[in-house]
């Protein structure tokens, strides 16, 4: 991702953050991650966080999605011995976020799935979470999400995040983004 | 705790959330959950909450401690062979707070101790949280903490929840709460 467009995103990330009255320190502020997984097409299919904490035991992250951004269907798989998969919550904080997991599918998703991308959106059960709502995933649980019309935060409490681990659906992706400084 | 003092505070819990802009469903905002501690001093020690997820390896609340409001010191002990105790981060939303940890204690506390409470407070190495600021507590760490003048809202993020099993330096201290209903 070229600086510009990180800069860009960062700042306008912040603005949500300060519109659903996330306090961040400045450090927090400065080192706001822009994922584009690799695509190259952001506002499409991209996440703005920042991780709050990520211990062996726990993680707890502040999520900003744009306007129908998507974050692409996932699945967290077992790590070793100890580690059967991430667990996750999401808490909305403010918008609107469908949340798409294995199960009954819908007939007509309330999400825009992303352009040229289609065959790696599989999974159709729809959940529509608004402000003070959450759901969790447990392990092994194949999911997506993206934002209403009018963008979102979101909470997300888990078990330790290997994000270099998760397995998308689309082997293009790249978790781990690349930010041309 | 009678019913009227349980609604109070729980009401006026509810009053800091809204100032903080944390959205809570119906739900959530019908079990705020007041605890005295079994002390019946609740604006001195005490502290309201709303759980949002406790699963074997993950919890995730909102507390709210009024103007002083002290939640007592206590340690977090490891349960049979598998659990070594609770890992905790607090992440103040608003206001201050100050927790104290084991470690080179402070010679004049900014937080007032409890009345006739003196000698259940023992560690005194003072951290100060503002809105925005964290701590994370490792399992074993006995800690105490109170808010400043403002009241705060404060997250916490952390391993499974065992209240029962907290050990309170004082030992007249009872963790689950009777409500009279
Ligand atoms: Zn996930
Ligand atoms: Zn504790």
């Amino acid at each position: 991702m070229e600086k510009d467009l990180y800069t860009l995103a960062k700042d306008k990330a912040l603005e949500y953050f300060e519109k659903a009255h996330i306090v961040l320190t400045e450090k927090e502020k400065n080192e706001v991650e822009v994922a584009d997984f690799g695509l190259g097409d952001l506002y499409q299919t991209g996440l703005e966080s920042v991780v709050y904490i990520n211990t062996d035991n726990c993680c707890a992250k502040e999520m900003v999605l744009f306007p129908y951004q998507t974050c692409p269907e996932h699945i967290h798989p077992p790590i070793g011995d100890h580690y059967p998969g991430k667990e996750e919550t999401f808490r909305v904080r403010m918008g609107t976020v469908y949340l798409y997991v294995e199960g009954d599918p819908v007939s007509n998703p309330k999400a825009i799935i992303p352009k040229n991308s289609e065959k790696f959106y599989t999974v159709f059960h729809e959940i529509t979470l608004q402000a003070g709502e959450q759901y969790t995933l447990y392990p092994g649980t194949k999911h997506w999400f993206q934002a209403g019309s009018e963008g979102a935060v979101v909470s997300e409490f888990s078990t330790h995040c290997y994000d270099e681990y998760d397995i998308f659906t689309n082997p293009a992706i790249k978790r781990i983004p690349d930010i041309i400084n």
